[in-house]
């Protein structure tokens, strides 16, 4: 069986893969971005080992990515900003999504045992 | 082209079907059911036509659902009782999803054209 | 109780919102858009009332939208045309997605009543 | 930066989170199991650093878990086994996901690096 840390970072990337293919194409517009950044956090903390999500949409993308008279775009990673807290068995795992040369990029930041 | 209260009715469809696949399979748990009806509400708000949306999951049946040591289940319709008021060029249609049969039900409850 | 023809119209617009909001943000590239378009059909043709569902995933369009070394993008609504027949008690509605002014339009058709 | 071990397992994490939060509820019948497995497989291998992704629907689970006449019902976990091979950086992660005490359960099954 894998160590710890490895199963930690399984565990990490489990809950980035589910937050963004759950809600990717959710209707967004600058009005209703706060209420889908909570539930979004609130919902993945739900899983597993799952400590700390925040979300965090950004509104002035939100409101350039709306180039239609319809008032709203769809949920994408380029909108967002994540970053997420997962413990399992003594290993705490930091992961962060956010724009890196102009693409959303999942990252495993930091992977620590307890007493590091 | 067919006539507006059937456009109306196309339009309330897709509302529906759009907020029940986006958001079916999300985690839920009795601590997280707020902010996930007020996401949802919000997010289908924004599509057009789409006047107002109420969703209220069912604590109790969410905390029925969770049968396992896990803490949280996933959003299906069976958890949820769904209405929208979808306006379009004169006609309001009004829906429903609720349980019918112990099984839930996406209904057009009503429809009218102004001045009537 | 809203009219047949209103009934068959509301049924149709739920599959549409169904196909679009389970299916957009799949990864997809030009290599895998036929089992897409057929794994949509047929999710879809198992929905109540419907009777066939056709997806045409845009390949040249696929491949214009992959602009990251990534090699893939994400479905949306710009990138297929899809055409649903719905047969609700007697009341066949015709619905079409397809581009409109540089924007993925749903349409509500055609609506026959059997015999006419 | 942590070690390349742990980046692929962060990898193999995303890709069982993601497949799961794309098609969870998808409707399935015993007539479209096929095409919905082909279509996972193919779509979550689009994915960076995915080599190889297998997916069986249990058609027995699926028409046992068809309990209205509506000929359907949606996917979950508790219908399917997933295996993936994951290489990154001449690290290769194998993940499974199967049932395990009537739950399913998304397991990193081993990890090896390129010469072991």
């Amino acid at each position: 069986m894998p160590p710890t840390t490895e199963q930690a970072c399984f565990e990490a990337g489990i809950k980035f893969g589910s937050l963004y293919h759950q809600f990717a194409g959710t209707p967004v517009s600058p009005d209703s971005t706060r209420s889908l950044e909570t539930a979004m956090a609130e919902a993945i903390e739900n899983q597993p080992f799952c400590e700390s999500v925040a979300v965090a949409i950004d509104d002035d993308r939100v409101a350039d990515a709306i180039d239609h008279d319809n008032g709203y775009t769809e949920l994408t990673g380029s909108l967002m900003t994540v970053e997420m807290r997962i413990a399992y068995e003594g290993v705490t795992a930091r992961t962060r999504m956010e724009m890196e040369d102009g693409y959303p990029l999942m990252k495993l930041v930091a992977v620590a045992e307890a007493g590091e």
